[in-house]
């Protein structure tokens, strides 16, 4: 028994070691749009993408008249990335970590390799700097190395009649939330990267927020809101709710209440091959919002419920070298560590 | 110099420790609305107070239906409590510490002396027990003990022409924001008893809010968003959000960042004799939305800000001996220490 | 690349819901000393033992007078714990969680089967109610259900030669700290359940401290201590140190400074396959202190270091159900959620 | 009633805007000892006082084969400090914030006026940059501002008998511990500028303390230990054990428990005119230990305690205007606020 446990440790540790020699033919470019300085180097990008051979390059549709026209740019949308991710093989983004958040919601099934290039200071996302772009990318392009970030998929469902009252412990544990039920629609998924929040949005009241593990009840939490994120979003928005530091090689989901009123509830670790209902009360005095990567406020009213599970489509994220992968050196870089 | 600082400090100690002999002949009821037992338990105390002699009760006016019609009873509405509250010897609240606060809203000026029953368990600023009001009523009536409560006054700025940009660092040194000025209009002025609140309200991303203390800049929050709390208020939301235990003789106001950005912001105890200002940056991406006690939600704008003061009018809170005042009874209680 | 991680998370799940049925023939018994409620408890439970035919019981050596002879007793030491584990079939532990703490010290390598009971109020650890002894060891002996709770192995590598400076940033990387090294001697090793900590001990100030990750320099930390712990130590002495709570699943070490003089220094997640060197700076202006799950403090002088790493021989608990290892319902029970 | 809390609000502030102008003839020096450096500077500026005319200068007895001869150099030793303040018009201190607490250690009773200077960057306490001394001196000879800081009186109590078992409640609540008791010897007092902090030294398991709050028994603190700061000692110690950022003109004592096993344990901020009183139970398993100001460890054993009160000496430190003495100033630079 012991001996299983201790072997599959070891799998993951090797995934990030062995080095991948692509053959690069597309690269789609996604960039922080209405920003002159950005644009400027997009453009300069574009030039010296189709100064190598046989590269195609893809840009924004809607900013077709800001860039260039050249055979070999065409034009990607919203439908193209989601229904044939596979056209990819390399996607630059230029920006902060909000663009590179941007174009895990435009791939929300497979996603290709991203290289986040920062177009200030470096990010906990963004560990390329675009000033040694050109050096970055021919080194990329004979060898790269691909770190997995997890993503966890939200999914909305949405009470059919409200005038019933339901037995929510029966239906989550019968259900699992795999698609419609009887008694709720499903009418929305969403991958994230960073984390989903439900908050009590506009109102002043505090939010009940019923949560559930593996479709058991835990606690109902009264706070401003609970946060669910990823071992990457450790370091945004669940760091200032009081999270802690989290590796992205750790198989975790992060809960953290946000601003709880009973003080013995503290962030919870969940295994991330578990999977999370929070549910707004049936008889709550207010409706709740979700917030996914920061976007899409939706709201939640009395007896609807959000899933959150993990995701089977990682967010493959692109690095030179095993050290270039490092998430300890984007911690000490991006929180100043030993810099006094 | 010394020895001036080390009086100072014995006279607020004296303050709790001198009973009042008060000559009790009008008694206001607050009640919380819409609850079946409460409206019961108000009838019984209604009519017990109807035995006495002398004595005149005052009723919610648009509760008038609820209540038995009397030659002694009076009906209260918001406009008699803010422009006459010397009518009243003594007010009743039952409910809970929501019911308190309300109270503490509708007396905007002078507050006569409040005496809080809790309907269920006793909360921080509810200490009588409804089942004994007999008896604690009768003993207060005799001898009471008060407890004055700081309050703080906050004034809603909002900025004249939105197309001009103003030097605030200036326009706060100099106009103090007594009133309206060139720049701004003052449109709101509300007392509050527990905390004021700035937040995000129901966007996504986080605030940007400028805090001056004493018209000088201290530093622009990054966060979910900040509150201002009394003493009284640092066991309510202030807690949630971090804040320490604070008792209600001290002479502060509690800021805290909710969910900040920046690690090294931390809550912020300053002296209550100094004003505060909360601004909206006027290059701000979003809105702000302040609420008062948990209520009364109202939008600031790109370059609108909040001044929050200590009041000329605290709330003075009844107590039937010394001990009965004791804070620390309240927190061993609510927070449930040594239970175990 | 995706589908070898998904399929790996999934091995893990498995592990829990796998029922054992053993056939035990010698129980180990591990008790509270110098309690006489304990004890009179223990002899309870061996009289009921002997009652079984078949089984043979080993108590302490030491507790030699205070229970029964029978042929069927016999007598464990530290010594017998260490190199014959394999003599016992189950373990019982009656006391508290220091009594199963006690329990993973003893076995230092393999452990056996640990069904711990609780003399009070059921711990984190203590999920067996001892007034039902009888029913559940034999439901047991039927049907047990295996859950392995990591451990970490904690060495302790002593500086040879003080007057020399070393390069501790090459040693590390090198020796990966097997063993004695030209410039360390490796003095001691011990496998802990909770936590293992580094702190200031009897010193006032507070302590320099160098982490290393993997033989990386992460930081140095200065703080009263560092706290090492495992998933199952996050309700421990982490908890108290700021850490979250952290579901025994997640192959995690958690590394949290604690009373750290830095503000952006957080509790660090780090996946559990990777090895962590605690430094005590050859230039500090004092010693530091270890403690291995609360007890054995050992003195680090300047330059002297300890590393932590999963250990090889985790420590299984015995469940009767899947629901009764359910880790959620410890913390509900043990943090009261739910309970107002 | 109203009337008198609001006008004993506003002698506080009065205090430091009004400007004294000196007259000084004799300067005390305190300086970090054994730092070639500060000797440098110290030698340096007794060369500039003592081109001064009329200025005697005090520098320690301990240093006087370092510093050269003159007439106008005498020689101070701790009695002469404790005996006999009132021979200096002003001390200076060259180091860093440790030179500063030394200094408040050196006048346990009436404190001259301090001036301390930074030897690197300027810290909590120490606001004077050493490289222009002599023009802030020159000014601060001519006008200075004086802002008093509070400092705690703390006397070890230590029981007589350890055979008896004593009611504490009776004896706290009679005794007032102004001095010796039936029970209790009094042993020892010092004063803190920042904070005394009673935790569990060497000991590896967590300490039982009971507090005390003007002879009243708050709770039993099950904990590291606990820190009780001074508001100067807010950005210290406290800050780490999760206290708040307090202003020094509060009348506070803060009170944090350090790593506290009840999640329900907050900071506690009490009134500085109230006592506390710390208690190590009669039958704790262990002893605690003390320190003033990172110094002066002191055991406390089974049934001693030790009692916290404002002192009567408060710390006067100089400043050479309103703006200078300027608390948020201090925490905006030394907490690195606004530099991003």
């Amino acid at each position: 028994l012991r001996d299983v446990v201790w072997e599959t440790r070891t799998i993951n540790k090797k995934l990030h070691i062995t080095p991948i020699h692509p053959n690069i033919t597309s690269v789609l470019i996604v960039s922080k749009p209405g920003d002159e300085e950005v644009e400027e180097k997009v453009r300069e990008v574009i030039d010296w993408l189709l100064s190598l051979e046989n590269i195609v390059i893809f840009i924004q549709k809607s900013m077709e008249s800001v860039f260039p026209k050249h055979e070999r740019i065409q034009y990607w949308t919203t439908l193209l990335c989601t229904k044939h991710s596979q056209l990819f093989d390399l996607v630059l983004t230029l920006g902060g970590d909000g663009t590179v958040l941007y174009t895990s919601r435009l791939f929300q099934r497979t996603v290709p390799p991203i290289m986040p290039f920062a177009m200030g200071t470096l990010g906990f996302l963004t560990h390329f700097d675009i000033n040694n772009y050109k050096s970055t990318i021919q080194e990329i392009c004979k060898e790269m190395y691909i770190h997995l970030r997890t993503r966890f998929e939200c999914r909305v469902m949405k009470k059919k009649d409200r005038t019933k009252f339901i037995n929510l412990d029966n239906h989550l544990s019968q259900s699992l939330c795999e698609s419609d039920t009887d008694t709720h629609e499903f009418t929305d998924s969403l991958v994230v990267l960073n984390e989903v929040v439900i908050d009590r949005g506009p109102n002043t009241a505090m939010s009940d927020l019923m949560l559930y593990v593996d479709s058991k009840y835990l606690t109902t939490v009264k706070a401003d809101g609970l946060c669910v994120s990823t071992p990457t979003g450790s370091t945004a928005y669940s760091l200032a709710a009081g999270g802690s530091l989290c590796h992205p090689d750790i198989s975790v989901m992060i809960v953290s209440p946000i601003c709880a009123h009973s003080l013995s509830l503290r962030p919870i670790h969940v295994p991330d091959s578990m999977a999370l209902h929070v549910v707004v009360p049936q008889d709550a005095s207010q409706s709740s919002w979700i917030s996914f990567d920061g976007r899409n406020r939706t709201e939640l009213l009395q007896g609807d419920y959000l899933t959150v599970r993990i995701s089977r489509y990682p967010f493959p994220t692109v690095h030179s070298s095993e050290e270039d992968a490092d998430w300890f050196e984007s911690i000490k870089r991006t929180l100043m560590w030993n810099q006094n």
